[in-house]
């Protein structure tokens, strides 16, 4: 067996050199860059080149967002578990699923919906503004139906369900709000990626 | 804005049905394929199709271990965190990621390796046998590494590190071993698609 890089941070270096020879002609600025890259290097699929969409000045307001120490809201365990703990805490801001709290289960099994439905609901009504969504096109639709209706008030969206069923549709339907978003236009996405992309925007800031 | 699907299950039915039309011609048995479309449905990735291999009478090991009440090693929290808690409950397994152990931790520093290498020599000498690797190529060398020397008696792996750098010969070299084994060949993989491998086959047990 030949030997084999062993420093994290020296993997992580020439991975983003890689996908910087391989990705082809772009339009991205350097900062958009930093978060298509940071995608790729999490599922080693450059097609996201094309499905990332980035609404003008949406990373100058989550920016401004995480230094000012918001709270995260995420669709599942899993896109917060993504998340990079070590900067959630540099910048004293907090990750929050609300998918597995007892009263949000059981008012998705009273009123028949998904939890992450319930989930939703329940972080507008406490005043979320940063909304990550890497699962859940359900959620994503109900987050517009709450903004809509003066019940939400979400100041920056990572719309990045994944799946089959309503996913695509979901984040076609969130970009009709004029919130400062970044998407995963398709059937593309997932914890993973949205996780990816708070990291990307943490390291931003950071490094 | 449509009204849209809000049962959990009834989404995924659907979805699968959509993989099952879209995926096209393929030579998977029964049980391989819910392996197959299950990975589908969690990265929307038709690619996975060529690039599964799941090797003979593996999976039959695997649910062996499974009713057995194994614990199940991870390489990150966020494959722990994907892994249905439900499931694992039914089957009286347990989930354990070594990486965040303090131990752990201390003796990566103190030898200047991943956290993943030092996580799998603590599994190891701690017996576990049933191995999920979704994210660190440099924990499957070690894998391999341990095997040779005698070190370490692994009855289950998946192998599914995703990434640029080591990644795609991480599996190449775990396929030498002889023990039963499901990778996800090339770069792509990840810490969602080796969670998705633990629920299908936990759900071909219990469904």
């Amino acid at each position: 067996m030949k030997d084999y890089i062993k420093s994290p941070m020296e993997i992580e270096k020439k991975s983003f050199d890689i996908i910087g020879k391989e990705m082809g002609a772009h339009n991205f600025s350097d900062t958009e860059l930093k978060i298509v890259k940071r995608v790729i290097h999490t599922t080693a699929d450059f097609e996201y080149k094309d499905l990332i969409y980035i609404r003008e000045r949406s990373i100058e307001k989550a920016i401004e967002l995480l230094k000012s120490g918001v709270t995260i809201y995420t669709d599942t365990n899993m896109a917060a578990s993504g998340i990079n703990k070590n900067a959630i805490k540099r910048l004293n801001c907090s990750v929050e699923c609300f998918v597995s709290r007892e009263d949000v289960f059981k008012e998705a099994k009273e009123k028949g919906i998904t939890r992450s439905m319930a989930a939703v609901e329940k972080a507008c009504s406490e005043g979320v503004k940063f909304f990550v969504f890497g699962n859940a096109p359900t959620a994503l639709f109900k987050l517009k139906e709450l903004t809509l209706k003066g019940q939400a008030s979400p100041e920056f969206i990572i719309g990045a369900p994944i799946g089959f069923v309503g996913a695509a549709e979901s984040k076609i339907e969130i970009e009709k709000l004029n919130t400062p978003m970044i998407t995963v236009r398709g059937r593309k996405g997932g914890s993973g990626v949205a996780a990816a992309i708070v990291n990307a925007l943490m390291y931003i800031i950071l490094r």
